[in-house]
């Protein structure tokens, strides 16, 4: 068993406004919304977290624009585990950036890496997935990522591909990762559905520090370059400068395109404890609670709630804030007022939403992004 | 030639805001909105009547609760040509009250009755038939309904029948009405329009002030009764009093079904200067310009525009207010921003909203409808 002061956290919470327009703004993204309960994702992803870490081995991702609202929304975190990215470029330089206070730290540190706006059902079957990997992470030298049973023929998420078993931890098997797959074509992701050999890429991953520093050095040579002059400059007063230099420079790359998908030593732990990334309202609607009629319904938090009224409507997903909404004879539709806007769609083309945005931006009406 | 002194109209102004809700408001009922044009649907029958009859001989009937309003809509109307029913009692008393002081001021007078709230493409064909009406009213002692001939199968229509030619008003026929029809369904509303001899009752009345109260006395005879004792004391200090007693007293009953269906000497002049009802949402669409894609806008009359932005979407009417209007993907629907309320439905279904206002009656939300 290894010591709970062995293991931090990195909360990647570094994502833009686009999915959940207009309830979501450019400065307001999914991790700040309260759309899985009274509390926003992000906060929920922190406490989430409880009794596996403590707050101070808890490190957030985040960007110069969303700082003061993760603090605000996670104050429990010690201002310095705040890591503010000068610009988005994407995990992997993300990821090599929280590594460096970790490995200062604690050489010997395990690092989970986890988005802060994923939904997870079951936390205590999240946390002893979690503690299933730290202890394969620490048995062996292994990058672990989580996948996730397919419960349906997912279009929208990145398949893992199952090898050969690796381990067993407290009876959970380990397995290799044998390929990773792009999101598939409806009539691939059913084969990989029925053949059963395939896992959703939760975009979670566990490693030693060591062992993944090791990968960047084999993958991304010259981003490990930059860290390692970054890593010098650390909690000096040139960090800031430095900081700038190497996020100027460096190329925005996933960590699973530019590390997993390459490397060898790569483990796959099989979860289900109700993983959903809710990367649209329409997956929004799939895991909220429904009336009779499938009508999905979300208030905005006015003293008075908010009013919807569904006349012979079903399947629809509906947020109000201030006005009422009535909605007669509408199926499988979002209908949704956020600030200054009024959004209706189908909701199979709500992950079309950023065609609005689009739109607008044509327009100039950017006080609507 | 009659002179033009001698014609007198009577606006019916007393509907109820139920088919444009959340636009049209118990309180601010159809005829106030702007639908067709900048001016409110009042305001253009006033003004249509313009160069037919001085303002001095145009009558307003309207209820308590909109009198105040119509009398901004219609500043050139005298104040006594105001008449304020106590209470909604369909068209058959609202004509009876109109020709108490039309009859009074004229025993000779031309009645011309037609409701606030109808769209009129055409305006000279439209004065052009009120002419061809009011000299077959003054040559022969007949009540004159104008009816429309259909352009398609309408179902939300009554009918009127044309019987054989009365006569010929500058080289216009006048037919004998041979029967109302109901609303009918779609296979007969079909039959209908093929026959051709079947026009639509557009609520547009001619008549000598005399030869309606004839009418009255034979098919309504206790409203005859009431009127008459009303007209005794009309202009004096009991009047305010008879009236509400006989609206206490009388029932609901329209012009068409109390008078015209039983009448004999019911004459049926064809006209043809594109005239609607715009008795729902759909019809609205029907008769506004439209883009490309067939989407009609109405914008609310806010200084900087009213913001919407329709993607992928085709045959949907929108109207916006205050708040940007995004809709992506959606065909023939109806969305529309009004006051507190939003609402979504499809185009096919508008003529249910009442089903709203039932539903906002049930929960006691009053402040909605």
């Amino acid at each position: 068993m290894i010591a709970k002061s062995n293991v931090y956290v990195v909360i990647m919470a570094g994502g833009g406004g686009t999915r959940f327009w207009p309830w979501s703004r450019e400065r307001h993204p999914k991790q700040f919304l309260p759309i899985l309960s009274d509390r926003s994702m992000i906060r929920e992803t922190v406490d989430r977290l409880h009794s596996f870490v403590s707050s101070e081995n808890i490190f957030i991702v985040t960007s110069r624009s969303q700082a003061a609202h993760v603090r605000r929304e996670a104050p429990q975190i010690p201002p310095r585990n705040l890591l503010v990215e000068p610009a988005g470029r994407n995990t992997a330089p993300c990821l090599c950036l929280a590594s460096l206070p970790i490995h200062r730290r604690n050489p010997e540190a395990i690092m989970v890496a986890l988005p802060a706006d994923h939904a997870i059902a079951d936390r205590s079957e999240f946390l002893r997935t979690l503690g299933t990997a730290k202890e394969f992470a620490a048995k062996k030298d292994f990058l672990i990522t989580l996948g996730i049973r397919p419960t349906a023929p997912e279009t929208g998420y990145g398949y893992i591909e199952k090898g050969g078993i690796l381990g067993k931890i407290k009876g959970t098997k380990v397995f290799e990762a044998k390929a990773f797959r792009e999101k598939p074509a409806l009539n691939k992701a059913r084969a990989y559905l029925r053949h059963g050999g395939y896992l959703w890429n939760s975009g979670i991953f566990i490693w030693k520090v060591g062992v993944f520093g090791e990968a960047v050095k084999k993958f991304l040579p010259q981003l490990h370059g930059d860290m390692l002059a970054l890593a010098k400059v650390w909690g000096t007063s040139r960090e800031k400068k430095v900081l700038k230099q190497v996020y100027e420079r460096c190329q925005p790359i996933s960590v699973d395109y530019g590390i997993m998908e390459k490397a060898e030593n790569v483990a796959l732990i099989e979860a289900q404890f109700g993983w959903n990334d809710v990367g649209s309202w329409s997956a929004l609607w799939n895991i909220r609670p429904k009336d009779l009629d499938r009508n999905a319904y979300i208030s905005g938090n006015q003293p008075a709630g908010t009013r919807i009224l569904a006349i012979n409507s079903s399947g629809c997903l509906i947020r109000g804030e201030k006005k009422l909404i009535a909605v007669l004879g509408m199926k499988d539709t979002v209908v949704v007022e956020a600030g200054n806007v009024f959004l209706v769609c189908p909701r199979d083309q709500s992950q079309e939403v950023r065609r609005i945005m689009d739109g607008l931006k044509k327009k100039g009406w950017k006080e609507y992004l």
